[in-house]
């Protein structure tokens, strides 16, 4: 099925979305190795043409699949500590498992596809600004205590889920109860 | 070079040590998927027959070389908090970067290789059982406040340094710092 395009903003949006869409279930079941132009051509049925004329390159549709994936919500500001702690566990957990998949993960700590994991860690890099100035925001209301360092808050954050799966393989429900109570205690003002 | 092991317990200590360590660096160089039978003959120069004579199979290999990496010294009892939280994480970080390599942690998320996994997380298991009877103690003698849940430090202690890794390819220099003094902060008896 090839599309003209030729109907203006609308139908451009709507090409975009079905590029996307097969790019990000492209990257979920192959890992980073199985997003090229030619498999989100047959796969979202929109001929390579078209593509190129919207991502110039393999790497900027990379980009911009990775860039909507990690675009993920902040936690609202007036949950307490322990619910935003849990939201941001909640989100990485859904980021690693349900929209990167295990397989882009690996790909990532192996290093094996650099124009991915590059696009990845960028976008990533972006959002957690978002989380730290947050947190920074916490620490002058006095929500949080003084001393953290929301860097590292991050780190613990970003790693909780992935020390499970490397302990267990697959994270059981309720794993990180636990977690969110120790990391909670370290946040709170004495 | 073939090694006919008929000089008694000595040399078959010898012999082992050689096929550990060839598997051993077979596993940091290439993944779990290079530690084969024949790949750790080739790299120890011992003799297939050899080897099958110490091991019944790739798996019996397998779980002796992940036995002894994971085999990792626990901090010593008298260190203060925070020493014990660098402490682990320092193993944490040299078993990952060092020992297993970036192929296996991978090959351990994406699920690549079922025998190594399911070997690993058996020693890991082991060994974070006795890490989990130092921090029960430590609670016991007052060192570590009783609300922690040692369950969930240890994963914590096993992803901050993944964390890290995903975030930004190779942690630098000093960035652990924030990390150990949240989770001391964590720990820390009101």
């Amino acid at each position: 099925m090839s599309e003209p395009g030729q109907r203006g903003r609308p139908r451009r949006a709507e090409t975009d979305e079905r590029l996307l869409v097969a790019a990000a279930e492209l990257l979920r079941e192959r890992g980073p190795a199985g997003v090229t132009i030619e498999a989100v051509a047959s796969r979202s049925g929109v001929a390579r043409t078209t593509i190129y004329r919207r991502f110039e390159s393999r790497e900027q549709l990379v980009e911009a699949v990775t860039g909507r994936l990690v675009d993920r919500p902040l936690p609202p500001a007036d949950l307490p500590l322990d619910g935003k702690v849990r939201w941001v566990m909640n989100q990485v957990a859904a980021l690693v498992d349900e929209d990167l998949g295990r397989g882009a993960v690996a790909a990532l700590i192996a290093e094996t596809d650099p124009a991915f994991a590059s696009s990845l860690r960028q976008a990533l890099a972006k959002r957690l600004d978002d989380l730290r100035a947050q947190i920074q925001t916490d620490i002058e209301d006095g929500a949080v205590a003084p001393q953290v360092d929301a860097e590292a808050l991050v780190s613990l954050l970003m790693g909780a889920h992935l020390g499970q799966v490397l302990r267990t393989g697959t994270p059981s429900r309720g794993w990180d109860d636990g977690v969110v109570a120790l990391l909670a205690r370290a946040l709170r003002p004495a």
